[in-house]
């Protein structure tokens, strides 16, 4: 038994998630103090307190900038409500039909029989009837999948509130803006990793008093909950992402390179587009993303510790042990969080990449400790572990090695994601330079950066597999994958913030703010877009980790002993598997084109069409072009998520649970690569591209000024980055995710019923 | 035993490749028939006996006209071979360093002892000591690294010989044209056939002198030559890709994008590098590749076959099969190819495509039934199989299911292509559709194209490993593989016939030809650049299956019999594996950029400090533009050929065999995909581009012509494209495959000395 009791534990847990509610919601109120409002007489002097220089210098209108402010964060909220509403009406019949077949499938396992039969792995007990089984993990998917829906809506709100706050708070200084755009995306992060262990801690505790102590199959049944966050998320950000794209896409092509107009300029119809697609897709997408994957890596760990030696002597804190270390994370980043807010302050945009850097070695630092602590008093000094029929003998400092190994290897993997697609270091600067030989050269260099950038990450991730295997089987791999995501606060913060940072430049050129608060907000955006790239490092990486987490749950789930590559069942579902990953992005990157094409033709018509438009007199049909983006992404988002919801199914019931062993197996490690190099060559482009706007060196400048033939290159890598990066490439890591999560929870159904194909033949 | 006694296979391999030679020979002859000369005294009327009303009606000076090709021919001849002396003189220097590393890798593994030892599969028998297997396999390793390099220095030989003929034909009519193209097509096709099987058919027999009754290590030995032939391999696709591309990308960037000339102008300073770099790198590498693949899987084929029940027994006719399937290939290919020469004429640019796709139904269609006949007569009709410590009985037919499963996987993955790059279906036109949007949809459109053209090569090669490995365990699926280039003279001539039409298409440009001459050799090379990405397809295919036969051989010589996926070893080498293909396409593809970057900087000093050059007054200066290929081929080929070579000596020596068969699997999954992709992405793009150029139909025109904004838009799709489809995505194929022969021969020593990190900690 570890140091910690069952109480403590059952006290700690609950505090550590309010307190980290608690902080996200004190960070709401500091942003709400920045005013903003539609209405000159009660928003005249909002954030204008203490008089600014810049202010005057340039003697912009501030009632009416102000006003303008709130009238477009309203039409970009308003937007991303319905948007999120109107997809929430489709997830919901999935959820329903899908909630059906998880019932009906693993209720068919016992042919629905309510007898209780004997434990697989403690024969001695009797455990629960599969039906009860069949009911829980529905009942889980349910619950997983309306907290991921939480997590998105919530933080989209957030950013929504935030974006103008954001660009109102620029007028002070990049300094007081950082800190807005921060201090919301730490509301996001906060929320999002509270309430996910919140939700989790309290399902388990109502679970337990039907189940008592049947713990195989309260935890067998808790899975349904990470089958449930990943299946919103798949949803939410292809979707999303199809929609985001889609906007971006199209009123760039007709915006920037037909028209000659600057980017968010108010007279591009697909302006608020754009603006609400950052929210649904980067923001609530990214929120059911990372929520996936923790919900799947606590799952993971808690399922393979319900089979170790402290799930059957049924040490409570020991078994919680994934719940105390995510409960220890949101303290860490509750103190990490004040270095940035609080403790040091930005006074100039070249301290904004370092400043969120610094988040990230903090947290790794502090995390570290705490993993220590947390080994040491909630785990037996020395366990058991299942490790594929056999037992494996383990000490607490063993799993505190695998939980830091993980929590590190996101450190390696989030520096180089930083390296390579940050404009202050070579790689960008060269992409940059090769715009000078037009675009043909920009694609080429942008996409062999990609492909470079997967090396050291890879190396990261086969590391941390190694060494968390080694010291604790499959439940050190899920455990470093747990770790890796313990500082989930700090990583949805400073990747949130990208995004809130993207829409407060937008909202500053709309409301025709002056050139040097756009310029603070772009040095913002550009930090924005790297930390983005690197919340994606994390979360395909962790992905990675997860998914062979529950990749193994899944072998011990389904009884097998040997996934053999030699095996051809195995093998062709590995070369399968491997295919999947270029499926899913050719569907996608198709979606966004096609949808894209649809918004040029409809910008176009409204610029042709609308008399005055150009000069700016009239406002365009916004509207016209959100319906675009909604009804495409709605209809869109359905091939790729079947292919990615039935695969699973297929090949289970088809042709058996090796085969499907393979197809996990090798979407995984093919899908990893497709996704970073994906996504690290968009962000690449993107920067690349604000790398020349800035022209902020020598360098720089020779290649711009905008409008230059080097900057017209750039634009039109940068347009080709933003599916590769913000749909397709992050909604790969789902894909892994998902389809191991989806395999554990039907896997007594693969393994009674499936592979009928290879039985017939 | 089967009814084909020793003697008959003795007499009709060597009978069967003479008689290929002896095709090759005569189609070359014909060729020769259209004479080209630079004396215009001599070559006058060559051709031109039937005179013919094109070239009345356009008046162009036909003495002139033929001087010229002739001159041109030659500066691309000697540019070509001059290159692959160079590229041969580094070439030895590996091949000596690389051959003392096998002979004293594989000496180690007893110490260097003389004493024969058991054999490992038949006890009974003594074997010989492990230095002759060394000495031998060293020998091997030259032989077959000689012979790739003469497969490819005869195929660039005829190509520079008959890229000016094909020119001066198309004066006659299309239907003479691609006659000559694929006659010379088919010398190339039957030398590398018949010499490939010529030269392992005598080292088997000169090798059996000396050892006799030991088949284990006699062809043991024998797998060098594979070794041999794809590491030539490697060098030429990757040293060729990089210098056809450098040159090509830097020709176009300047020439068509900044000084508005159209391809193959004379004035360009790179357009003789261009041309010489198709025959190097089209040519002499895809010859190598081809040939390498095809004395792997011979090799692969006749591994396993040693340790089975007719190696045991020393049946050599049985033993023998994959030779015998070979030698009926070559006498299959020589009747398909007269359907193409002789039954059919070509009158219509339109049946060109036809015709080629009906070259592959034939030898297909021929080809079962020959298959079917070598399995009777050469294979006992029943016998076992070694299959991984069991064995496992087959009977004769079960044989040629599995070599038929091959072979038509081969026609579905070549046609999958044909579908997906041939302009005359809807994924081209619908890429060349999204060039109404700007270069940017081009490459989103063009990219998903390539994803997307995945799904069904994947698939059939899923298929052939699972039919072949069910019926014949190993050493079906390396049967297989040689099933899918059982055809590979026909393959190969339609390959061939690409770059020669594209070379005819380039010389017609340069000696100031008809428009409707140029009319045509485009058509030509619209269909050419359709059966290159055709043969790529196979090469890929074939590749795979090559790999895994390699691969299971490999296993079965480390003495391994599981490879699990669930053991971290294995996992790690599986991901760092998937990894490779990554890291490889980032070394060549910013090889060919920066390499393109330095040829764009001569050709633009040429133009702005040569007076009259852009005028046609006066002679770029070729030479310069030569070398700097040259020097960049030759030097940037190196980094990604010792990754390639390197990563199975290190993997073995430090991390052992297990993570050594995790990371060939990786690579081959992952590998497969990119490689595919890459190139018919690159395929796709340049045959969008040459269908606005040809503007054959409503739709087509809609977007050109040539110098419209979606034209630009197609030609820098075009640019982009050209390191993936001629340098990143072909060598590839030969990645996978080289590393694991590489493995396969290094084996024992691995087995033996390998994993010393793992033994350490």
């Amino acid at each position: 038994m570890g140091l910690l009791g069952e109480t403590l534990t059952q006290i700690l847990i609950p505090v550590a998630a309010i307190v980290g509610i608690g902080f996200a919601l004190l960070q709401w109120l500091l942003v709400s103090r920045v005013r903003v409002s539609a209405d000159p007489d009660s928003g005249l002097d909002n954030g204008c307190s203490d008089r600014l220089i810049e202010e005057e210098e340039e003697s912009v209108d501030i009632h009416g900038v102000a006003a303008k402010c709130a009238e477009i964060q309203n039409a970009i909220s308003v937007g991303a409500t319905s948007f999120l509403f109107t997809e929430y009406k489709y997830l919901s019949i999935f959820m329903t039909v899908f909630g059906a077949i998880i019932f009906l499938f693993l209720g068919s396992v016992k042919g629905f029989s309510i007898k209780s039969e004997p434990c697989t792995y403690n024969k001695e007990n009797l455990c629960k009837p599969a039906l009860a089984n069949a009911i829980f993990s529905t009942v889980a998917f349910l619950l997983g999948a309306l907290t991921s829906v939480l997590s998105g809506f919530l933080g989209m709100k957030i950013a929504t509130f935030a974006n103008a706050r954001t660009t109102l708070e620029a007028r002070k200084g990049v300094g007081k803006a950082f800190i807005t755009a921060f201090r919301s995306g730490a509301v996001m992060g906060f929320l999002l990793a509270a309430n996910g262990l919140l939700v989790l801690y309290i399902s388990i505790n109502l679970f337990r008093l039907y189940y008592g102590d049947d713990w195989e199959g309260l935890y067998e049944s808790i899975t349904g909950y990470g089958l449930g966050g990943s299946s919103m998320a798949l949803f939410g950000r292809v979707g999303g992402g199809i929609y985001t794209k889609a906007a971006d896409v199209g009123a760039d092509l007709v915006g920037k390179v037909e028209r000659n107009i600057p980017e968010d300029d108010p007279r591009n119809p697909a302006v608020i587009a754009d603006n609400v697609g950052d929210n649904v897709g980067d923001i609530a997408g990214m929120g059911s993303d990372l929520f996936g994957s923790y919900a799947e890596s606590s799952c993971a760990a808690l399922f393979v510790a319900s089979i170790s030696s402290f799930g059957i002597g049924h040490d409570f804190s020991a078994m919680s042990y994934p719940l105390i270390i995510s409960s220890m994370g949101i303290v860490v980043c509750l103190i990490t969080t004040l270095f940035a807010t609080d403790l040091f302050e930005i006074k100039d945009v070249t301290e904004i990449e370092p400043s969120l850097k610094r988040q990230l070695l903090i947290s790794t630092i502090l995390m570290t400790v705490g993993i220590a602590i947390v080994s040491f008093v909630a785990l037996p000094s020395e366990f058991t572990l299942f490790n594929f029929g056999t037992e494996k003998t383990v000490k607490n400092w063993h799993l505190s090695i695998c939980v830091s190994v993980g929590l590190w290897a996101g450190l390696v993997i989030g520096y180089t994601t930083e390296y390579y697609t940050s404009n202050a270091y070579s790689p960008v600067q060269d992409v940059a330079d090769s715009c000078r030989t037009g675009a043909a050269t920009n694609v080429i260099f942008g996409l062999a950066l990609g492909y470079k950038s997967v090396i050291i990450p890879i190396f990261a991730i086969a590391i941390a597999i190694f060494v968390s295997f080694s010291f604790g089987a499959m439940y050190g791999i899920a455990v470093a994958a747990l770790g890796m995501l313990s500082t989930i606060a700090t990583g949805l913060a400073i990747d949130a913030y990208g995004p809130i940072s993207d829409n407060a430049g937008g909202i500053a050129e709309m409301a025709g703010m002056s050139h040097k608060i756009r310029e603070r907000t772009d040095a913002l955006d550009a930090a924005g877009n790297t930390t983005a790239a690197i919340g994606k490092g994390f979360a395909i990486g962790s992905a990675a980790l997860v998914s062979l987490a529950l990749f193994g749950a899944f072998v011990s789930r389904a009884g097998i002993t040997a996934v053999d590559v030699l095996s051809p069942k195995v093998f062709i579902g590995l070369i399968v598997g491997a295919m999947l990953p270029y499926w899913f992005s050719a569907m996608t990157m198709k979606s966004v084109g096609s949808a894209a094409l649809k918004m040029v033709e409809e910008v176009r018509r409204q610029f042709n069409s609308i008399p005055g438009l150009m000069e700016g007199r009239t406002k365009p049909d916004y509207a016209t072009c959100v319906k675009i983006s909604t009804d495409a992404s709605i209809k869109e988002m359905i091939p790729p998520g079947a292919l990615v919801m039935l695969t699973p199914l297929i090949a289970g019931t088809f042709f058996g649970v090796e085969t499907l062993a393979g197809v996990l197996a090798g979407s995984l490690v093919s899908g990893v690569q497709v996704a970073i190099s994906a996504s690290n060559t968009g962000g690449a482009w993107d920067n690349a591209k604000k790398y020349i706007e800035a022209g902020a060196s020598e360098h720089a400048r020779s290649l711009g000024p905008k409008g230059s033939d080097p900057h017209k290159a750039a634009v039109i890598g940068d347009t080709i980055g933003d599916p590769l990066k913000d749909t397709s490439g992050p909604s790969l890591n789902i894909l892994i995710k998902l389809m191991a999560v989806e395999s554990l929870v039907f896997a007594p159904f693969f393994a009674t019923h499936g592979g009928f194909l290879f039985k017939w033949l």
